[in-house]
């Protein structure tokens, strides 16, 4: 993370240098002087260039050495091989923050990434704040800075931009300012070499010009610093993003591009949802949610009023409502009674209130001044067709009006395009959303409710996990010296007990006699699991032998087990069978694993045993550490849940049980770094208890 | 169904009255008058009107006696009690079509309801078609016919468009005007008293005049009709439809609407597929898909290249192709290495081809050029960002002149807004549709994509059930004589074997000797289910038994069984026990049911046994009768389909024996209206053979 200082310097600079700035229109060098003299720059403006004497009318700097110390931005547009020695001399005069709008980096395979590397090192070295490379540069509308070579300069506004793609921020600014939508900050991170996302969340999250905060990312790299900054951020102000990428065919295309490496859906999905952040799947979402934000106050929950003067438009809206996670409110007995009063016989007295073709603007204004006084409607939707009779402006002002004075959120779809033109402007400017159709209002609804909702949720509890670190570290470095990368559960058995994790009563038998022994402690029935180091699939090798009875049958399986594991396996060291209590009848068995993401750390996983998990990809992801709640919903998340809570009758499993032993292996993949992936599985649980049947652990070896 | 010549006269009209017309501008009457001088009507326009002499330079008429026989239309527009008199007059002097505008019927209730009958009841003693009542009117760009009180007048263009919500009718039309989108005919359906979807199908299907069909419906009333006349059109040109009130809450806001009762989702999503419409939720949808079927070729295959100047673009292409059913294409090395030929290393030379910010339109054109080759390419997407270098008039033209040369379907993302303005209007003038983002763009080439396989999949093939339908009919006429509405197991059984279906060996047994003598004839081990045609769910009861292995234990059982059912359904009639023979191990159980739709007629589900249909919900659904290929798509659309296919080595189960199942279940739903709904249940199966296990049929008994 970089100093404030360095990102306010670099966000509100007053001393400005363009090192390459050049006096030739249609150059990069020269429009980033231009556009910071149209976007009103108040600051000093050096423009850098061995040979020029006069840019723009701004006097030249010939060698950057000549620059005041202490300079707050260096913008750096010369060829690559000139922009190490450039930021050298930068940082030499102790210059704060720069951008690097050139490219030929990291994303051009090994030579760009070494200099990249070089970079990164003396901006470490020297505390510089910096900018791309491989961007299109910065803009903050506020403080009259446009230290870009775009083509065009925003609106000012009060939603912050920032995208991994330059491209895409071009596009759109082109569309925003069609749109007539404002920015407080726009940024374009490029090969985030320094600044990425994370310095973004944090500096808009105290920007207090900004209220939204919307980005667009291919990935991350700092998962942690990611989370930590996107949750606080999150708390404080909306932060709506687009991550790419995410498809197969997606990320193969994003490998040949800014190189970045892209991760599993899932896990972005996860870090998305436990931080906060809305995530949206196109540009136009992006920006609806917008301005719905930066405009309206938060729905308080989901019960949604819809006032219309149409009813087909209506029942689009209410199907919408109802696939999302509003409700179509109930209105009072009391609202209704007083609609009846002033609306027509034969308009519709329930939610949606339909006022008929013939409404006029004040029939509109009675209605909303009605329906919005109604307790239990969180948020309204005015609904309205270009008929013959209804007044489109005064109806609009009778919505500005009513969001003015209810407190509540107000949303327009004013249908149609050139009949209601001028009624959409006046609304959009009053701060009230406006679409031409009802679905897009609905989703940007929800999306605030469900918002709300995170923002409001009690705060994480995290469970002190009582352990013996100690020893289970102890095993894994020993299998770290041995070079084994598997922990089968024949070992992994002490790692349970250090954590105190509920396992079967278990004995480790040598011979046959030893089972029978152990057999005949333990009580039958019993389960034979083969035990070696070697082997960590155990049913491959048909390893596992459930419901032996008595000690014959025992005697017998031994042999059997070892003999064919040694017949399948010759390399692998045998060191008997694990006897093992049989599960109580009417237990049911889940999964409980965790696999370290590259980015984001462990990942866990939860489901349902048998098919539920590798047939019907039943399963539920939350990235660790999980919280209370973390637990209480990756358990009810999964589809198969129902089967858990139990169906004819049966007892819902000990669900507290369940989520402790979740909570516990959250622990554990903290604690141990070392392990790559670890499953238990099955976990057997009944309304009683669960035990952890089954564990098995893999390593990264270092030296793989 | 409207005789043609009628359907005829009705769009494209001679001459046209206007019953109700008024001279005082504002009102209804007057504005349809306006509306079809406006239109340039090229007929005899006749205003109607007891009192007037002369409305906007037209001699009026005063009685409709006068008019001259054999008119073309009738526009109806006067209060609601003068309505049936002056469709009476207009069926009096031969008039062919007419169009109601008032509203006050079905939708207001019972009064209305009678009245609409009336109308109806006209319309089939006198064979006019009749639009409405409650609607907004028609227009027919072509004909110079603008039947209608609505604010503007459509550009001519190719897409039909109807809708049962005249709201709906104002608002796209008032949209359209400002997206300069053009129609062929735009309809307003109102109540469908008599013409109605279908006959909008069947006209539209054979009209020239219109390549793309669009609809708005919120319920349809005469299934079969509709899916004939869906299916028929679809095979000719695309039908896009919305279909709205399909949600709990959209029902609810559509039955106080035109006196709609929606149906439910499923029913209405088998039915579109089945008939081939492609059905969309939103009106943005529906217009971009309209733009894009109406001039663009159909893709051959799922192969979309994409070709760009910039990298995160191309990611988010890539993403939503991934998500959707088409696929990146792979470029041959041939494609390749002629790319290579020209483009500059740093381009990335694989799908998506980015060929980079600095590309200009030669670049664009001749990589268009070369991609478009590709054989193994189907469809092509260029994106554009508004880059400095970027020439973006001259790139549109290049993808203009690629499109009309290549034969596939080009389409364009010209990202942003007011610098591609100019742009964009030049491919959307040649007819190459222009999105300001990816995403619309690829679902707009899936579904063309997808209208193409279903438009040339092979013609559906109906099996025929050898079956003694009369056996059938005659048992389920002896229950509706007995008012029994439940046909259990016990004698559905006379059913099954009438259609010829493969069943467990089973015997009905009064006593535990008979039952015994049964097992042993049978064969070990057995099941016992209590036979009584009063206990339809036997398990209620626990009434079925499995694995009983001897005599002593289906004695036992067999006493129990009937001695609990006793106890538990005093009234009761308990006939005995069924014996039957028991599954073999591996079967799996599989569920068959039909339940009758009152528009569509029977709708068959099929889901595997046990949790997946109850807590799964993993079912899948076709409206009868069923194809082969309906039989073949319905077992593999369910999630659990693996599980039959087979996992860990299990062999497939015989699915042939499974579809012939299906299909004779399809024949029984035909062949016995009274029967409400059916299921066999289960059905088990295993890579040998299928068998209906157990079965209960529901009657609809007319008086209940």
């Amino acid at each position: 993370m970089i100093a404030k200082e360095q990102l306010h310097a670099f966000f509100s600079p007053e001393t400005v240098a363009v090192i390459g700035a050049s006096a030739s229109p249609g150059k990069v060098g020269h429009t980033i002087i231009s556009n910071m003299l149209k976007a009103g720059f108040k600051g000093k403006l050096y423009p850098v260039n061995p040979k020029a004497t006069e840019i723009e009318g701004l006097a030249v700097i010939n060698d950057i050495a000549e620059l005041p110390r202490g300079l707050d931005l260096g913008v750096v547009s010369v060829p690559r091989e000139y922009v190490l020695p450039s930021l050298e001399a930068l940082a030499e005069i102790g210059t704060k923050s720069a951008i690097v709008i050139t490219a030929g980096f990291k994303e051009i395979g090994k030579e760009g990434y070494d200099l990249e590397q070089q970079i990164i090192e003396l901006c470490e070295r020297s505390g510089m704040a910096l900018l791309g490379p491989n961007c299109l540069g910065m803009m903050n509308t506020t403080a009259g800075v446009n230290a870009s070579f775009a083509a065009g300069h925003p609106n000012p506004g009060s939603i912050a931009f920032f995208s991994q793609s330059g491209a895409l921020c071009v596009a759109i600014l082109d569309w925003a300012l069609g749109e007539n939508i404002g920015f407080s900050k726009f940024i374009s991170l490029g090969n985030k070499a320094v600044l990425d996302e994370a310095d973004m969340l944090d500096f808009l999250n105290h920007d207090d010009e900004t209220t939204v905060i919307l980005g667009y990312i291919e990935n991350v790299e700092h998962g942690e610093e990611f989370l930590k900054q996107a949750r606080k951020a999150s708390l404080n102000k909306p932060v709506i993003m687009i991550k790419s990428g995410t498809t197969a065919a997606g990320a193969k295309a994003a490998s040949s591009h800014t190189g970045a490496i892209a991760g599993s859906d899932q896990t972005y999905s996860a870090a998305f949802h436990q931080s906060g952040v809305i995530r949206v799947a196109d540009v136009a979402t992006l920006f609806n949610l917008a301005q719905a934000f930066s405009n309206q106050p938060l729905p308080k929950g989901p019960n949604l009023a819809v006032v219309t003067n149409s009813g087909g438009p209506g029942i689009l809206t209410a199907d919408t409502a109802d696939r999302s996670s509003l409700s179509m409110a109930t209105l009072s007995q009391k609202t209704i009674q007083k609609l009846q009063e002033f609306l027509p016989s034969y308009a519709a007295f329930y939610n949606p209130v339909d006022i008929v073709g013939d409404a006029d603007a004040n029939r509109y204004r009675k209605t909303l001044g009605v329906v919005s006084e109604d307790p239990m409607v969180h948020s309204i939707l005015v609904l309205l067709t270009p008929t013959a009779s209804v007044e489109i402006e005064k109806t609009a002002e009778a919505v500005i009006r009513t969001a003015a004075k209810c407190g509540k959120p107000v949303f327009a779809c004013f249908m149609g395009k050139t009949r209601v033109a001028g009624a959409k402007k006046m609304l959009m400017e009053a701060g009230i959303p406006c679409y031409s159709f009802p679905e897009p209002a609905v989703r940007s609804i929800e999306s605030m409710y469900k918002y709300n909702i995170w923002k409001n949720r009690p705060e994480p509890q995290y469970a002190e996990v009582k352990r013996d670190k100690e020893a289970a570290l102890q095993l894994v470095r020993d299998h770290e010296k041995r070079h084994q990368s598997e922990i089968v559960e024949f070992q992994a058995q002490e790692v349970l007990r250090a954590y105190g994790l509920p396992t079967p009563k278990t004995v480790l038998a040598r011979s046959s006699d030893e089972a029978v022994a152990a057999a005949e402690e333990i009580g039958y029935p019993v389960v034979l699991k083969i035990a070696s180091p070697d082997i960590s699939h155990k049913s491959d090798v048909g390893g596992v032998k459930v419901n032996l009875r008595n000690a014959t049958e025992v005697m017998e399986t031994f042999k059997d087990i070892t003999a064919r594991a040694q017949r399948m396996r010759q390399e692998a060291y045998i060191a008997g069978c694990l006897v093992q209590e049989m599960a109580p009848p009417g237990v049911k068995e889940v999964i409980i694993g965790f696999k370290r993401d590259e980015e984001f750390g462990p990942m866990l996983m939860f489901g349902l045993g048998g098919i539920y998990v590798e047939i019907m990809k039943d399963i539920s992801f939350r990235l660790a550490p999980l919280s209370r709640q973390d637990a209480f919903e990756i358990v009810r998340e999964i589809k198969s849940y129902m089967l858990l809570k139990g169906i004819k009758g049966e007892q819902p499993v000990n669900f507290t049980a369940l989520e402790d032993i979740i909570m516990v292996m959250s622990q554990m993949a903290l604690d141990l770094p070392q392990v790559w992936e670890a499953e238990f599985n099955p976990v057997l649980i009944n309304h009683e208890k669960a035990i952890v049947a089954d564990v098995r652990m893999t390593l990264h070896l270092s030296d793989d």
